[in-house]
């Protein structure tokens, strides 16, 4: 019996490897702040539970396939809000933008076909086209330009004629980096030009924190209709990661037709969470305000607290809620096991996501880290300080370096 | 841009392609008798719906990847009682069967590697095994011996250099074969002997209507443990299949290890239907006794009724809650559409799933039917007579026979 190439070519995944060093250190009485797993802690609208907790029926049956009538149309409603229109069969439920995305790359990749993707990208993207058969083509960016993406000549440069898709995160996972509308327009053309699927992960939409962005999407542009698959979710735009509810958005009609019998084939999405998440399109809009603000006060704390380490390298993302940075250490996958191992301030530690594996091209990343700000105002100044203190005895213990003075 | 080649060799699902047909017959004033889904009738119980209720965390977070702990132990209490003793890691929590299935297949195909599995079978196996890019070798059975596909030479003259794995069914779908004891080993000798997987479908495990199968599980046979997958769900078990909670029971260390990274990389199944999959379990035993009773009458119904239509060609399924039956029509598919489109007897006509899309072989099944007795009694025994009615009008009336009485 042996394993599949594909499955072979999958790496487990990064964001959970140190989590039985998690327990150890928690065993040994160390309080561990979690910045490595981008999962909201804001409080689910109560919405969901109420409507879940309404549902009558006596048999929990499937329900549709392509999706529950009323969460579709809830979506429908909430893009016409974004002046977006869609038709119910633009719209495939999903379970989470995980699901969104594995069934996208199986409709769309051959093996050996190739996808564009920026690089730092976020790491489970790497399973999915795996899984395909197909292979990332890393489009490069580095920490001082801001992890920025949008050039035309670096995009094109990298399209061969196995090239299937070219795609995004917008707003950025795990950089931050927000495409403005001029940007978004360039890359819709060279899909367009190129015929290419453009696939947009949009699930941190609602999470840009300079209001010239707005709440952005590629579904504006009309005339790459063929080319265009939006990836949503409600995980984070309602704080509601474990309804495992999300959704394609395409009209391109083949590319339905394709996910349809894959959606098919696996009967339907969870039917209370689909009841859940389609009363979670309800919520008053002041719910995403407050989000984004309480967010943007986070970022603010993050960045500037980060600007106080010397050696860091960081520009201030404009969206999602991660921060991708350069520390001045020689690997943060042993400072990573070093924190949860020999460390600790007062009792506590910190974990975050090394970066190396937010990258296909090998050697990079490796003394950056992705940082979720998803705790509380108090939490996160104590988790960014206990950072600190961590860099500057890691260096002089296990670096060997002078000290730079942080205390 | 183009779809996938395995996209491409997917198709729609049989079962659901005349729903816009069956809505027309709806629309037009119709009662249809639904016996085409499998999807039990029966309440599900409300310790599900419990502990739904009882969730009260403020955030619906993501649960761990390879499942919910309680869940894992809660399968592990199940299958003790089975005299089946399991590791937690042995067992990861899927998004029903079906997700289960499409891990398995990606985690152990390669393209153009081969399954062999007895025809008829489930048709969305074709989508799960397509998606991987693999083939289906199909064990060929008759209606007339009861569908049964034991036999080792039968097996094993389909054994290829590109075969991975046997799939079976068991109590088996759409044809409600069980395995005896021995059937069971040879088949489990044939997958050790040349080294191939062993695919276990035994989410109709509870259902078998003669008392000497037991609760059948290909886990006791400990010497196939590298060998065996056991595709398991609650949607049967517990008439719940729309909490989308399966599971893969495997002791393959290496299969462990390519399944979770898929886990992984879609972060968690949702998180209250684990909830409340976990409280199914604690359901007193009684409940399965009644649910099997309950089937097993409804079995006895629909074989009697068949056995009174002349030209019917059926046996009494064993086990699950199908029988498939060979009708004396020309075509079960455009006797579907006649039936939704131009009969009705007293303003009621009849859905089942036509014989053909559970086979590989092509011109197999076409005047075969799988109906599925997930109704009460009472709409049993009326779906039965106008299901007859209807095979009596269609042979005048289309086939132009001279009719059989059926009236």
């Amino acid at each position: 019996m042996q394993i599949s190439i594909n499955a072979n070519r999958c790496e487990p995944s990064p964001m959970r490897k140190f989590h039985p060093y998690a327990l150890e250190a928690e065993k040994a009485g160390k309080k561990i702040y979690h910045l490595n797993i981008g999962q909201p802690d804001l409080p689910t609208p109560p919405a969901y539970y109420e409507a879940v907790r309404q549902f009558g029926e006596k048999t929990l049956g499937y329900d549709a396939s392509p999706g529950n009538p009323l969460l579709i149309e809830a979506v429908r409603n909430y893009y016409k809000q974004l002046n977006v229109n869609l038709k119910p069969e633009d719209i495939l439920i999903t379970t989470g933008g995980s699901e969104a995305l594995l069934l996208t790359f199986l409709s769309i990749l051959d093996p050996y076909t190739e996808v564009i993707i920026p690089e730092p990208y976020y790491p489970n993207y790497t399973t999915f086209v795996h899984a395909a058969g197909g292979v990332i083509r890393a489009l490069p960016t580095n920490p001082w330009e801001g992890y920025r993406y949008a050039s035309r000549d670096r995009i094109e440069s990298l399209i061969t004629k196995n090239t299937r898709a070219i795609m995004i995160t917008n707003p950025g996972n795990p950089t931050g980096v927000v495409l403005s509308n001029e940007e978004m327009r360039m890359i819709a053309d060279v899909a367009k030009e190129h015929d290419l699927f453009l696939i947009c992960d949009e699930v941190y939409r609602e999470f840009c924190y300079d209001d010239k962005f707005g709440v952005p999407t590629m579904a504006h542009f009309r005339d790459i209709d063929e080319n265009l698959i939006i990836i949503d979710s409600v995980s984070k735009r309602f704080s509601a990661c474990g309804a495992r509810v999300g959704c394609v958005v395409t009209r391109n009609k083949d590319l339905q037709a394709a996910l349809l019998k894959f959606c098919q084939s696996r009967l339907s999405v969870a039917t209370i969470d689909q009841i859940g998440a389609a009363a979670l399109y309800s919520v008053d809009h002041e719910f995403f305000r407050i989000s984004k603000e309480e967010y943007r006060r986070r970022r603010d704390t993050v960045v500037s607290k980060l600007r106080q380490i010397p050696g860091v390298v960081v520009e201030e993302p404009m969206g999602a809620f991660y921060v991708m940075a350069s520390l001045p250490v020689d690997d943060t996958d042993k400072f990573q096991y070093w924190l949860l191992e020999r460390f600790s301030d007062r009792g506590d530690t910190v974990m975050f996501a090394p970066g190396a594996p937010f990258y296909e091209t090998p050697g990079k990343g490796i003394n950056e880290v992705r940082i979720a700000y998803v705790l509380n105002q108090q939490d996160l100044e104590r988790a960014m300080d206990v950072l600190a203190k961590g860099i500057s005895l890691y260096q002089r213990q296990v670096m060997k370096v002078k000290a730079h003075t942080v205390e």
